[in-house]
């Protein structure tokens, strides 16, 4: 007998993105990280934490982060499920609705996680092509009829994003659940979470890793109906999110103000990059995300990202079938920015 | 088609302890939380934290506290592999590991986490009955060879623990996975850390929550041979430990000067609670945690449980088969301890 499951044996772990081994004089664009710090609020909270909290267990449904999430969604606290990083939530999904004779669909290309899971579970994994210009194939999904759907809306690292008219078509046509993950719909022209609340079969996942400059802070949230909420708490750990991350988070989100400075610095300067980028001979994707992919020009994505990295910036480069040709650009501040122009500019002379 | 798999639609949730609305006048002896407060050094670390590194994604590996439970232990770092709580560990173990044609073991009672994970997993759950002293039912475990045995010791509600000398004798009949979840070591006379060095199936959990009096932080780990974790790895998360907890709890370990003090402490008012109840006509069994199991005078645990929490002292009652006759009753600082003696003399007249 092999310790693990054959099809685990026979997997590849999950391989994250590169992380430089010092931040020293390195441009981080490779994971689609906020430039900004948190808001002062949350930073507040986790110095005011009450340290005497960490002694006892924390409360298993995150009260406190759930009326948080709750309020700025508009919906009751029981359509809200905490999970250590939206990946967490992923993971409670897979376990709960992916598996042998249920099949997991997803596009491609997209975080390659989906994939993971799918294969952890043993589940058929239906990888759906995007077209050529990388718009999310919703029509080829809606056929494939898995009985789990993962969408991400803005679609990483194409950026590409789905209106919430054509993703509830796709709610309509599944028998399964379809999994919005708007990890980056802060940065987006609209949101679908209503449809969470229109439709029974939809789970829209978030995250504050990027909109709000958290992604060490570990947390991330479902929101669905309280019907299926009730299957998803059955595969989360016992006391998935502490108190900690529970209270800057919830003063994260409150502090909705500050987040909209942010997201409207980072949208100006993608808006910039766009322009920039395509005045040196990138095709720019449109992106909803605060990133951008990029065709570069010569078509040697490897050959860019090793340029780049040698002048300091470091972006990310999918060594994959159809990502050979492109790169995937954190939108960073303006000084960042502008160092990754310049160091472009000194590549391609 | 049903949006779950038919056997997680079959099962129940997991019910964790109740927590009282408020702590006010509450002597909480239910869930087995260290009633001294954590590691000046480990406060220290929370408030000195670099917040800069909350808007990056941490280190997926954790280095800096692998580092630490490393040097704890005299492993290398590959040896360990940190988890959001050791609850995610025992998730990627039951994932990796155990499903159809692949049983999960585990004694009753114990932990009820390790028979959720099996269900979860669809794998056949063999519950091995503890005998009437309820000490842990190795022989019965090595009979019953499932692809993964999980063995909590010192084990809870009840205290038992086993030798390492027994353990390895039950790592030697096993043909699959040894999970010994050591969540209470801290309290016991032995641990059996080396024993994941010397045999290639065994893993060992541990856990920060009550020796280091940091259930709110959400840390544990695994210790196992590079081999297990290859698989283990798989099934984690993508950055499952953020490095505040990291940070915390690397610290926590650092200070064995405070952990050892603290454990003294409890060890000398679990003798004197061992006593002082056994005087008292419970039937005290020998218990290697922070925590002792009792049978209660009159054999009603539910009316002593109502009894003590209508007096301000909450312990833990299993409305479960085997245990409707007992408490499982934390040991608290000397003043809880008192309010617990006093409470059951009220009680008892």
């Amino acid at each position: 007998m092999s310790f693990f499951k054959k099809h685990i044996e026979a997997m590849d772990a999950y391989v994250p993105g590169e992380q430089p081994v010092t931040l020293a004089g390195v441009v981080k664009l490779n994971q689609n990280e906020n430039p900004y710090p948190p808001s002062p609020k949350a930073l507040a909270a986790l110095r005011e934490f009450d340290e005497a909290s960490l002694r006892l267990y924390p409360d298993p449904m995150v009260a406190r982060f759930r009326r948080a999430a709750a309020e700025l969604l508009g919906v009751g606290e029981d359509w809200i499920l905490p999970g250590d990083g939206s990946d967490d939530l992923i993971i409670m999904i897979a376990r709960a609705a992916a598996g042998p004779g249920r099949a997991a669909a997803y596009p491609y290309p997209t975080f390659p996680f989906y994939f993971t899971q799918g294969q952890i579970e043993n589940a058929r994994c239906l990888r759906v092509p995007c077209p050529e210009d990388f718009s999310l194939p919703l029509e080829a999904l809606a056929k494939a009829d898995a009985a789990v759907t993962f969408v991400a809306s803005p679609n990483s690292p194409t950026g590409a994003t789905a209106t919430p008219d054509r993703l509830e078509w796709l709610a309509g046509k599944l028998k399964g659940l379809l999994v919005i993950d708007e990890a980056y719909v802060d940065f987006a022209d609209q949101h679908a979470a209503a449809l969470a609340t229109r439709r029974d079969n939809v789970i829209v996942l978030r995250s504050l890793s990027k909109g709000y400059s958290l992604a060490g802070l570990r947390l991330g949230f479902g929101l669905a109906p309280p019907r299926l909420m009730e299957g998803l708490v059955k595969t989360k750990a016992i006391y998935n999110v502490g108190p900690l991350p529970a209270a800057v988070g919830a003063a994260a989100l409150a502090d909705q103000e500050y987040h909209s400075r942010c997201v409207e610095l980072i949208r100006a300067q993608r808006q910039r990059l766009e322009r920039e980028l395509a005045a040196r001979g990138f095709r720019v994707y449109p992106s909803g995300g605060n990133f951008l992919m990029v065709t570069v020009p010569g078509g040697d994505g490897r050959a860019a990202f090793e340029a780049l990295k040698a002048r300091g910036v470091l972006v990310r480069y999918f060594n994959e079938d159809r990502l050979r040709d492109t790169l995937r650009i954190t939108v960073g501040s303006q000084p960042e920015n502008d160092a990754l122009l310049a160091a472009i500019d000194a590549w391609r002379g």
